[in-house]
């Protein structure tokens, strides 16, 4: 019965939450731990209204519903394959009341849906600047992760537009950026007030970074414990299965 | 005989590096974990000249004169006594062709040395915001804690002013005011471009930040691998006893 939702090369994979599944087509872009991470991540009050930008195929809206108490989630995504496949996955968890995905541009968010209308933002954005060294740029994958569509800067300056004052802002993006990322947010008046690092093992440099800013916030920082994620070469430590349910 | 060069109260302390010792007070003030990490942190080419700013009593000076190949290295401090104690430090290891200590004050350093007059910056300066819960705010110890003399936005104007192009400026802070020093470098032009976060086990959060930033420099951020302080409860992890010359 599953299997009628799916197109072709598409698979349901299971969340490890409230048994929700995700449509998938693993030969274009699948979600990767750096969503995961960020869901864990992400703390907020009963009843707010959350918008995922860049959502894709709705992997931090599905894993927010489940996670916190939120009133509604938007997720807004410029690619309408993704789109496709995330309203699928919407209808199939029956979270049409709980979940909106919307087809759009990043840079056009705050037109889209109004300033100051959201409580929270959410964002996986694209990491890597310029399209160097990408053969394809139009593909699902080099579109999730190379700047093509939108920049940092378009990601942070829609999202301070969108969030009402003492809004936050939850973002996972790379270590190498952070200068960039903390100086954006802080011309945006978005202040930095928790971090974390994620190191894949003790011994190693870190390779995502998780981000929590407030609109009109002050500028104490909590850094979080390090997030470690190989306790051993190929297994995971317990609080990364703690995220993914296992 | 080495009790001759000492004063009421003081000591002399090994520093296990070239058979180095410090004179300290532990009455007024003695260094800290934080300059051994900031001196393990800086990595400079032969031949530099280095200052450091705020040096109390000299242990960043003496700790990199022993670790690098640096031509010369200044040691400037507000604080008399600490200015005294130092001078009779680089005399016992006898390092007065290496190191000078200079009694000024940072706010005025650009002025004293002089515009681009070093390579390379080093400073490990008040942590602590205004004066709040300060008995006495004229005792070393709050001099040395506390933005009494100087602010963070002081020690970084004029780290950038006297800096040649490219060169370097390390500094250890405290995380809680991680934003406020990454923009404060950006808006003196010194980018950030490695930073270590230092917790003290591998669960808690970090309570030290190591910076290393260039006058000049591109956007991009290399975060080094977590130090770590203790590996169980008293026993310092190898890499902190490597420090230490344990």
């Amino acid at each position: 019965m599953d299997d009628n939702i799916l197109k072709n090369g598409e698979r349901l994979d299971e969340l490890q939450r409230n048994g929700y599944k995700i449509i998938q087509n693993p030969s274009k872009f699948c979600f990767g731990m750096d969503a995961v991470l960020l869901s864990g991540f992400v703390q907020v009050k009963p009843g707010v209204k959350i918008l995922d930008l860049g959502t894709g195929t709705g992997i931090i809206p599905i894993l927010l519903e489940a996670k916190t108490k939120a009133r509604h989630i938007t997720g807004l995504e410029i690619q309408e394959e993704s789109v496709d496949m995330a309203k699928r996955s919407v209808a199939y968890n029956h979270l049409q009341d709980k979940i909106e995905i919307v087809n759009g541009d990043i840079k056009e968010a705050s037109r889209i849906f109004g300033a100051a209308s959201f409580d929270v933002i959410t964002t996986n954005p694209p990491y890597m600047t310029g399209q160097h060294g990408l053969v394809n740029p139009e593909v699902p994958k080099a579109i999730a992760r190379h700047e093509i569509y939108c920049t940092l800067e378009d990601v942070i300056r829609e999202g301070a537009k969108l969030l009402k004052v003492n809004g936050k802002f939850f973002m996972v993006h790379r270590p190498f950026r952070l200068v960039e990322i903390i100086n954006t947010l802080s011309k945006y008046k978005l202040e930095t007030k928790r971090m974390q690092l994620v190191y894949p093992y003790v011994d190693r440099e870190p390779n995502m970074v998780l981000i929590e800013a407030v609109k009109g916030g002050g500028a104490m920082l909590k850094v979080e414990k390090p997030l470690i994620v190989f306790q051993s070469e190929n297994v995971y430590a317990s609080e990364i299965k703690d995220l993914y349910g296992y």
